[in-house]
């Protein structure tokens, strides 16, 4: 069964409000500074996760097990990260799950790769590239502290110089030429592999989609996502004001079989 | 490493376009029709996945494995499926994965049970509610054919009358009243798990949040999800003309641990 | 005060219900058919608008006013008419009002032309251009049918040729290639004349941005409109599940004076 | 035909960029002060509107002449403006144009006023009603602003109570409780006039809808709107980041004919 009790070392989430929480680490003896008053850890070792604690000013917090997607927003915003909704999409586009072997480009901050580590785990395997070693760094830290570092491999190198895997069943693109990419995408994917484009910009999709056809893969498609949350309360229902109007394109593709000459043009 | 050679007895996706895919298990000897053609399975058995093949027609064909989305959008529509789009957020917030133990009420036709499924293999289970007993049984059907039948135990039973589960990472409702079930809710999820619910209208969006809140839950949140498809072509690009305008509300909401006489009301 | 009873000569719109409504002459002596049951008009005429009535089948109709939005949504569908919810804001962005004076092009069956005449009116006119004479004169057929007829000049030339018009308040484009209009618009509009463009594809709005800013135009605007409907019903209230995902986006402009070297880019 | 040359007394609109415009009214002799340097109002005055002009810190600045949308926009912001999206679909809804009788409530600071004021002139008038007389105060100072004080009549009176006028072409509610004037509105309109109702919650929506329900009226629908910008530049086009998620519902109806027993059911 899944550990429930508050141990030293656990991040855990201070839940305040549905706008303030926290993702703190565990340590005996030390004191945790919010603007609502301190926490002392040492008050929380050993209770139960969902149990609530009072700041040295009275306010109450939650102390709650941090989920996959508080990880994924928490992840240190050196570089534009990809939202939850849109790693759900990826993740369910391409089709990965526990066991499956990966490839993604680039790797960022991390929090796509912590999405894909988490359910590939425990036999599958993230390979993840990225050219600048400040964000590789950065990613290897929220990778380890969301206890996912095992499942990936952080490689800090150029993929449009190539992929040195094959047989993948997916390969995931976030960067700014995902074109560039394609051909090295098609030899790493396995046969029928997926693989899976994000970018902000429709000359970006444009781009890309144009690679995938020249590239025998079929079944494109590219979708956008928007997600509009809800002030719930009995006679004062109504969507929210604030609402994020653009991430990003979603682009899926499967990888079919090359030597078909008469393979039809989507 | 995935096997990747078309065989008897596989589930093989036949795409024609992006409009039109025919989903088919394969059997030796027989013939498959389709209004370009028809196309004998004998000629598929043995080739890799990804292959193209003609019909009698001399219309193209790829063969693809089918992915968890195509199981999904093929379930057997008896009941009004949830979107893979919703999906993708259900499972994400849930913050489900491998092993996890998850209870999920009604099964429906079984379209998030096989996703749920999907994720928390090997060594997870889903334990799914569904009073109408045609449902479970095409969701067992439905299960097989995705090759998951066995990470989900399918309980014929009135869940509104109680969980026989405890411990349970997370608690999924797809149903018509979902706040008569958040009481059992409570107490089947393991401190700390997750809750998610799926709605059509805003009234049972209310009643849910408003059990919620009664239940000492915490982090309540609840979100709809739009997506667009987009007509990639260069100098033709735009959104697509037709969209799924409303499909429900995803409300979101974590245990927190009952007893505190001084939590905080949201 | 407006006439109230109904006519002979009068365009009625037979209310059946939110999905089913008929526009339609009043003729003495005639009969309307639906398959609903016929209406006699002579039954009609003499009543006041909003009298229901009943067909010969016992079935209830309301008898209402057409308003311009009707008479937009009843154009004859020969070519991709406007949206009323673009109309709308194509409106209220160009600055238009009574006594405005309007260049319009391209025609198409008069939709867009019909809400145009409806605000410039009694003392404004709208100059519109059409190639394609028989979308002239389906043009033509409805501006008469809405009472419009005389504040509309219908011009049958090329507008990608040249404008006639010069001290134009506004300048509204719903064409295939608006960016090979927009230094005539220039021409044609008075110091700080509005332009607005209706595109559906993205590259037409790209190319026709970049006309604006080469011609001297600011505030260069362009947006799109999503617009949903409710169900409205106590217990069951939800957006609806049939929603348009795109028509087109809009482009707003201004002209500025050219002969300022130095009037800042874009 | 309109004035172009900019003259003391006039209300300008002096544009720096997309994200910074100025409403100011010239005054000779006077001096206008931004963070880019000051203007001489006597440097404007008998240059035409478009012109561009260099502020004292040699920052250019176009001199637009204002649109209704910029008078909307820059309404006193003492209550939550309506926002020209939902005005645009307001005006269009309601079928109202020059020449139309409106009865308003409640008139906030005048942005929907202005707009109906504007397309009712010249022969047309808004009564519009509003409890609050400092916001009365306001809408008046807006409405003279942008010339259309004579077209509106304010009335500082409570509408639940009662509307005075009859025989109106449209009645536009923009209060917290419109379904309590849905009466007086039935009586203040002309047969088939027309109803629309602007709300920010769903409650409002279901008990507003209700009201029309049970006084008669028909062709009841609600819809919302979202209007999202896009960032326009070969090579990196996209949709916005930031979007209004949420203004409110728009519910439109009309009036039939009381005391047809057999009037159905919506």
């Amino acid at each position: 069964m899944t550990k429930q009790k508050i141990s030293e070392g656990d991040y855990i989430l201070l839940y305040l409000n549905q706008r303030k929480t926290y993702m703190v680490k565990v340590e005996t003896g030390k004191t945790f500074h919010t603007h609502k008053g301190f926490i002392k850890f040492d008050d929380l070792i050993g209770k139960e996760y969902g149990s609530a604690v009072q700041s040295s000013l009275g306010i109450e917090f939650v102390v709650l097990k941090p989920l996959l997607r508080d990880f994924i927003m928490k992840s240190a915003r050196q570089t534009q990260i990809t939202y939850p909704k849109d790693i759900a999409l990826i993740v369910m586009f391409s089709g990965i799950g526990p066991g499956s072997r990966v490839v993604e480009a680039g790797t960022g901050t991390g929090a796509l790769t912590t999405a894909l580590a988490y359910y590939v785990k425990p036999e599958g395997k993230v390979y993840s590239y990225e050219i600048r070693e400040e964000f590789s760094k950065t990613a290897e830290k929220n990778l380890k502290r969301a206890g996912l570092i095992d499942f990936v491999e952080l490689k800090n190198k150029d993929v449009t110089a190539g992929i040195d895997e094959n047989d993948a069943d997916a390969v995931i693109l976030d960067l700014a030429t995902p074109w560039l990419v394609i051909p090295h995408a098609y030899n790493a994917l396995k046969p029928c592999g997926t693989l899976v484009s994000f970018s902000p910009t429709i000359d970006q999709v444009v781009k890309t989609v144009e690679a995938l056809r020249e590239n025998c893969f079929v079944d494109i498609e590219t979708v956008e996502c928007l997600m509009r949350g809800m002030q719930t309360e009995r006679g004062k229902t109504r969507p929210q004001t604030l609402m994020t109007g653009h991430t990003g394109y979603i682009t899926f593709a499967r990888k079919a079989f090359r030597g078909s000459d008469t393979l039809a043009k989507e």
